[in-house]
C-alpha cells in the first residue's frame, strides 16, 4: 500500500497528490500574505504553509480541490508540517478521486450496513422496531457516510456507522452479561443516538457545522425526528417516549448538554457505551503515534491528559 | 369579600368549606394511622392533620374533594397550621364548587386572552405569526388554565396565561428601550416559551408532573410541537429555527436545562424577561406576608435567600 | 423457600427469627428512652423500634445478637417497618446460625473462586501474574468473604468476590471487541482494585469502616500492599508500577478520591467497568421493587436520581 | 461626516489625523525594536505596527498624541489592522483636538445630564434624595465624562452617564409594570450604583485601574462615599444603610464581587436593569459590525458566546 | 469551682441557676404548646424543654432571664439535654449576676488589653499606629467585650479581644521567621480586621445580626469606618488604602465574602493567621469533649470533617 | 561577589559563563531550524535563542553543558532576554563547575542538616523519631540536595531541605503558641512530607518528572515508604498510620491530591505551615524584581494574582 502523509519521517522528501481539507489566507506580522493548508490523504493530515501568496491563489487552492505538492517533512512545535518547494492543482487526465483521498472507515459502508442490520433480529418489540428501521431507511444515504463528529473520534467518512456497530456490538455484550437490559430500547437507542448528526453537521468531507447544529444540536433534532415519525406511523405509547427520551439523555447530564439525565436504566448504559467506544479510539489514534515508554500528546477530550505507554508487552 | 383561610390569625376559630389539595396518610413514631392534609381555599392553602385516622378516611377526604371543616388556627414551626375538631365532605345540596375553592389569576381568562391577542397586531413576520397563532389556537383552552408552575410562582389556575401576559408587557417595554430587538421573535418567543407545560404538567387543579414531562421537559416537548406546527402549516425558513432556538435557550444555560445557550440577542433577554416576572412574583408574594422591619421566610429558587422588607416609605 | 422479611406486605403478621444488624439507642421527644432496630435475614432488613426500653436491653439486642420477633409490618414514610410485639434473644437449642440470617452472594464463595482464578490462565506476563496471585492466596479468606461496601451494591457476604468476577466478565467482553487492551493489566487491575477493602472494612457482617480504612482508604492501603509484595518476590520493573497506577486511578478523578487520574489505557477501562458493574447492580436492586409504570425511590450515589420502570416488555 | 477609521475596507488607502490610544514598544523574534500602537477615532480604534522604531520614537508616539498617518488597511486574523506607510505627530496648526478623536455617547452631556435630574421628580424620600443629588453634585464633573468601564460596553466618554439614564428609562418601565417597586431605592440606586468608576478608573481618555480601583473597587468605594456624605448631611436611618446595600449588592453575588447577595426586592431589580442595558449594548455592537446569516465574533463576558444574525428582517 | 453544666453525666441531678440564652415556643405534632430553652452557665450550653406552657411563661423564661432549675441529664441523639422538673426565675435576693453564667476568655478583658496594647511599640509607621489607635480607643468598651462570632469560636464574652490577641502573637512569629513582612500593616490588620463585628453582632449576650450586619457585613462596615477615621485625623496617602485592603480582602476570596483577594502580601498572610487560630480554637474545643482512639462531632466550618483523636501520647 | 545574568539591565553586554539548563530545537514560521535555550548561573536563569543552528549544535548545546557567551540583553514581551553574538562550550582548562552555576539554598546542606537534626532532640515518642530518623538516614544524600518542586518555590538545589528547615521553625513557633499540638507527629509529619520528591524528580539539576512520580506522585510514593520502614524496623500501632495519615493528606483536599483530607489536628496545621511557607518565598520572590508602588508579574500558583509593592517603608 502507497505510504500516507503522515507516515514521512521529519526530512524526508514528498511527491505526491493531496486534498486540501482547511484552507486559510493570513498575513505575516510584517505584513505579506500567505495561505495555511491542510492537506490530506487517506492516512490523515498534515499543515502547510504557502508564503507569499497572491489573490489568485485562494481560489485555486480552497478546500476540497486536489493537488499535486512537492516538498519535505519538517517538525514545528513538535508536530510535523509539510514544507511546500511546488504545488499546483491536479489535471483531470491525472484521474485523482476526491473518495481516495480521505480517510474513511475500515469495513465499507456496505458491510457496516450489513452487520448493522443484523441486530434488528434481536429486538422484538414491533413498534420499536418500526421507528428506528424507517428512520434509517429515511436517512440511510448519510448515516452511512457522515461522520461522527468534526474531530476527536469517529471524525472520518462512515465514522458515524463504524461508531454505531461498535457500540451495538458492545451493547450486545452487556445484554448478555446483564440480562435484565431491555434489547430493544438498547439496540434502538444506540441507532439512533447520533443520527441527528446528518442535520447537525455539513456533510462527510470538509466537515463544519449547520445553522440548525448551532441553534438546536443533533440531540433536539432527533427528539423532533423520532416525533415526527411516529406520527408518520401512527405509532402511540410509552415506547415513543422512551426512544425520546434515550436520545435526549445519552450525553449524561445537562452541562453536557442532554436537558434530562437518564431516567432509565438502558439510558444509563448507552450513556457508558457512547463514551467507551469514543475514548478507545481516541486512545488507540493516540498510542498508534507513540513509542513504548512515552507519553502521547495531550488529548482535550479526556481532560487534557497525557497518557503513557508501557514499555513490556508492546 | 369572605376571609380567606390564609388570613386568618393563631387562636382564630374555623367553619368553613376547604378544598383537598393534596392528601397522604402516615403513620406517627408509635404506630398509629393519620392523615395529613393540605386544604385550600382561593386565598392559599393550610396544613392540616386528621389523627387515628381508618381506612375509609383515605377514599373519604382524598384530594380534588370539598370538605367543610371546623377548627382552630395554631403555629407549628413558624407556619400556621389548622387543628381540626370536625370534619366531613361537602354535601351536594351545599353545592359548593370547585373553581370557587381555588386561587387563579386576578383577571378572567378571558380578560387574559384579550390582551394576550392584541401582541399579535404588533407582529409582522407572517410565517412567525401564523405558527404562533396555530399553537395558541390548538392548545387554547389548556394555555389559558394551566398554571405555569408546580409551586414557587404563578402556580395557580391560568397562571401561565397570566405569566405570558406579563412577560409581554415587559417585552413591549423593552422593544421600545432597544429598538434593535425584533417584536416578532420576542413577541413569539413569550407566548410559545411555556406552552409546553400543558404537556408537563397534569392540569389546573392539583397539579403533577406527567411521565413526558419528567421524561422530556416541557422544552424539548415545544420544540418538537413548532416543527410538527411548521410541517403541518407547510413553513419553511429559518424562522422555523430560531422559534425552535428560543423556546430552547430560555432557561439560559445547560445546567439549567437548555442544551443550548442563547446564540440571538431576543432570546438572551427573553431569559432576563422570564427570569424579572417570576422573581417580582416571588419576591411580592414572600413580603406581602413579611411585616416592615422584618425579613421573609427563605425563598428557595432566590438561592435560598431571606429578603428584608423596609420599615420605611411602608 | 422461606419468605424473607422485605417480601412481607404491610398487615402481615410476622413470627421468625433475625439477626440484629444495627442497634442504637434514643430517647423521645418527652424524654422516654427506646432503642432503633435494623433486623435483617437473607433477604435483607428492616426497621423496628422498641419502645420503654430499659438499660439491660442495650446487651440484649445489640448487633449480631439473633433474636425471635413476633410483629406487623407498617408502612413508616414510604418505607416498611416492623412493629414489634414479641422479642428475645434466640435459645441455643433452636440452633439458628448467623451465616443462615445474613445476605449473600446468588454463588457460593467456591464457585467465585473457581471462575475468578479461570482468568489467570488468559494471563501471559508472568510478574504481573505472580504479583496478583500472591495477593490474592494471601488474603484469600477475606476476599472470598468480605462485602465490596457497606451498603448500596455488593453489600453482602462475599460482595466483593462477586463485583470482582462480574468485572472480569465484562474485562473479557472489552478485551473480544477491543484487542488492543492488554489483558494482564486489565485483569489483575480488576482482581486487585478493591482488595484494599479487606483492610479498610470490618468484616463480612456488621460491617463499618475500621481506623485504617478512614486514615488511608482501600486504594492507598492496596497500593502499598502492592509494592510491599513485589519486594517480597524480588519483582521489579515497569509491571510494579503500572499495577499500583492502576489501584491508584480507579476512582477516575481527584474529587473521587484517585490523587492521579487514570493514565494509562487500561487504567481508564478499569474505572468504567466498575462504574457500569456498580451502577447495573444497584439499578437492577432498585428496580426489583418498583412496580412498572413506577418510579424507583431516588438512588444517593446515581445523583440521586428516581429511574422510571417501563410498562412494556416487563 | 468623515469616514471613520474602523469603516474601512481591506485594501483602501488611509490618510487621516488619529489619536494614540495605547503604546507599546516589543522586539520581534529576531531581536529587532517595533512598536505596537492601537490609533483610534470617533468611530473606534485599529491596531497599527511601526517598523525599526528608535528610542525617541516612544515619547513620540506615547499615548494621547494625536499623530498624521498614511497606510493601507489588511487583515490580520482576522481583524483590520493599519499598515502604516507614513506617520508624525500632528501639527498645532493643524488644530487637531482630542475630544473629536475619541468615541462618545450619542448625545451631549448636557442633555444626558439634563434627563438624568428629571428622575429626582418624582423620588419622595427626603433623605434618599438628598444624599443622591448631593454625590451626583459632588462628582458632577467625573460622573458625566467617565466611561462605565475600559473595555466591552460604554466605555467611551460620558459612557458612565448614558449607562445610567438607560437604566433609568429601564427602572421606570419596571416600576410601572410592577407598582410595588419602591421609586426612591431603585432610581437612587441605578445613580449610585457605578459612581464608584470615577475613583476607579483614571478617566476619559486612555482609561486604566487606579490603585484605589485595584485594592478596593468601585463598590466598596461607594459603600464608604454614601456614608461619608450621610454623615456630612446630617442624614441617618435605614435609607443611608440601604442605599449602601443597593451598591453593594449590585454584581448579584459573591463571586461576581458583591460581598453581599440583594437582600431587597429593589437590588435584585437593580442587578437585572444592569445586566440587560450591558449586554444590550454588547449585543448590538457585536451585532453591527455581523452581516445577517452570519455569527458575531465571541464576546468574553457573554460568556465567550457567538450570536448568530438573522437574515429575515433585516 | 463549681461544677459546670455541661461537666454533668447522663443521669445526674441538676440543681442550679442557669441564664436562659435562647427561648423558642413551639407546638407537639399533637398541637400541646411547648418551649424549648437553651440554658447556659460559664461552661457553656444545654438544650431543655418545657412541656405544657402557657402564654405567660414566654415572658416569664425570655432569653437573658436567669432561673433556678431542677432536674436530670438525659441523652437526645447523641446530645446531652436537661429534662427539667423544676423552674422559676431567679429571685433578687438571691444575687445571681448575668456575667457570672457566660462563658468568657480565660484572661480578663483588662490582661488582654494590655497585652494588646504592648504591639503598638513595635509599630513605626504613624499613620498607621494613629488610624489604628483611634478606632481602638473609639469602640474599646464593645471591641473588648463583644464574641468574635455568634457560634462555632471564639463565641464567647471577650472573644473578640482574646482571637485578636492570640492572632497578634502568631503574626510577631511570622515576623520573626519572615523578617520581609512588614510589621505595621500586620499588626494593624490583626487589630482591625474584625472591628466591624462590633456593627454586625448585637452585643456579647444572646448575640445575634443585626440588620446593619446582614445587609453590608462587617466588612464593608470596617472599610467605611477606617476611611471615616483617616478624614477625621487627616491622614493621606496609601497606608490608608492598605489598611481598608487588609480588612476588605481577609476573607481570603469573594466566595468567602471579599470583594478583592489579597493584592499585598501581608494580606496574604493575615487570611491565614486568621483561619489557623480560628481552627485552632474549634479543634481544640471538639477533641477536648473526644476520648482517645474515637472521632469528635462532624465540624460544619471544617468541611463537615470528623477528627481522630490519637490514642498515644494522651 | 560577581554580577549575576538576572542582574543585568536591558541594553548591557554580557560575557560570561553559563549553564545550558534547557535545549529545545524548533523552527522559525519561514522554516529555518533555530534553538531556544534556558542558559543559568546562580542568581537565576534567562532565556536566548540561538539562530540558523545545524544539527551538531543539539549535542553540543545540550542541557547541562557549561558556555562561555557573549551578548546583550534586550526585553521580549517584559521579560530579560539574551540575545547572544558568540557562544562556545567552556573548555576543561576553563575550570568552570556546574555547583557553581546553579542556583541553591544560601544556608549550605550542611548547616541545614545541623539544624533539621536538633528538631529531633524535642520528640519523645520512640517509634516516630526511629521511622523518621531511618528514612532521613535512607535517602539524607538526595533529601539534602534535592529541590522541593522543579519550579514556583524552593526549586534549586537543596531547596527540599531548606524548605523543610523553615517548615520546623514555624512548626515549633505554633507548638509554643497552641501547646495542645504534638510535637512527634507535627515534626515528623513537616519532615517526611516532602521526601517522596527525591523518587517524584529526577534529580537537583535540570529537573524533570520521573514516571514514577507521573504515575503515583510523592504522596502515594511517600505513604508506601513509611510502611516498608515500619516493617523493616518492625514498628507497629497507631503512630505508623497517622504519620502515613500526615503524608497522605498534607495537600488538604482530593482536588489537590490528597485522597483524604486531614482527619487529625496535626495533618491540619501540617497543611498550612505548607502553604504559608511556600507562599512566602514565591511572594518575596515575585516582590524583589518589583518595584515599589507597582505590581508583581501574574503569580500562577496564587491564583494568578499580581501583587502591590507598597511604595511607604520601602
Amino acid at each position: 500500500m502507497k505510504k500516507g502523509i503522515t507516515q514521512y519521517a521529519v526530512g524526508e522528501q514528498v511527491d505526491t497528490f493531496l486534498l486540501v481539507k482547511q484552507s486559510n489566507k493570513g498575513v505575516t506580522t510584517t505584513g505579506n500574505p500567505f495561505m495555511s493548508l491542510v492537506l490530506q490523504d487517506k492516512s490523515g493530515d498534515i499543515e502547510a504553509k504557502l508564503w507569499d501568496t497572491k489573490e489568485e491563489h485562494e481560489k485555486m487552492y480552497a478546500a476540497e480541490t486536489i493537488v499535486k505538492v512537492g516538498g519535505e517533512i519538517h517538525n514545528y512545535r513538535g508536530k510535523n508540517q509539510l514544507r511546500i518547494k511546488s504545488i499546483r492543482p491536479a489535471r483531470p487526465e491525472e484521474n485523482q478521486s476526491i473518495s481516495a483521498l480521505v480517510p474513511s472507515a475500515e469495513k465499507s459502508k456496505e458491510e457496516l450496513y450489513e452487520e448493522l442490520v443484523q441486530f434488528f433480529f434481536e429486538m422484538k418489540n414491533p413498534k420499536i422496531q418500526r421507528i428506528t428501521r424507517h428512520i434509517l431507511k429515511q436517512y440511510q444515504q448519510e448515516i452511512m457516510t457522515f461522520p461522527a463528529a468534526t474531530k476527536n473520534h469517529h471524525d472520518y467518512v462512515s465514522g458515524l456507522a463504524d461508531h454505531t456497530v461498535s457500540m451495538l456490538r458492545l451493547g450486545k455484550s452487556l445484554c448478555e452479561l446483564y440480562p435484565s437490559l431491555n434489547k430493544d430500547l438498547l439496540y434502538s437507542g444506540i441507532i439512533l443516538h447520533d443520527i441527528g448528526k446528518v442535520f447537525e453537521l455539513s456533510g462527510p468531507i470538509a466537515t463544519t457545522y449547520t445553522l440548525e447544529g448551532n441553534l438546536l444540536g443533533h440531540i433536539s433534532i432527533m427528539v423532533t425526528e423520532i416525533a415526527k415519525t411516529a406520527q408518520e406511523l401512527e405509532i402511540e405509547g410509552e415506547e415513543v417516549l422512551l426512544l425520546q427520551h434515550m436520545v435526549l439523555s445519552h450525553h449524561g447530564k445537562e452541562e453536557w448538554g442532554s436537558p434530562k439525565k437518564p431516567m432509565i436504566k438502558e439510558a444509563e448504559i448507552l450513556h457508558y457505551i457512547d463514551n467507551i467506544d469514543a475514548k478507545m479510539m481516541m486512545l488507540d489514534r493516540a498510542l498508534e503515534k507513540t513509542k513504548p515508554g512515552e507519553y502521547t500528546e495531550r488529548l482535550f477530550p479526556l481532560d487534557n491528559r497525557s497518557f503513557y505507554k508501557p514499555e513490556f508487552g508492546s
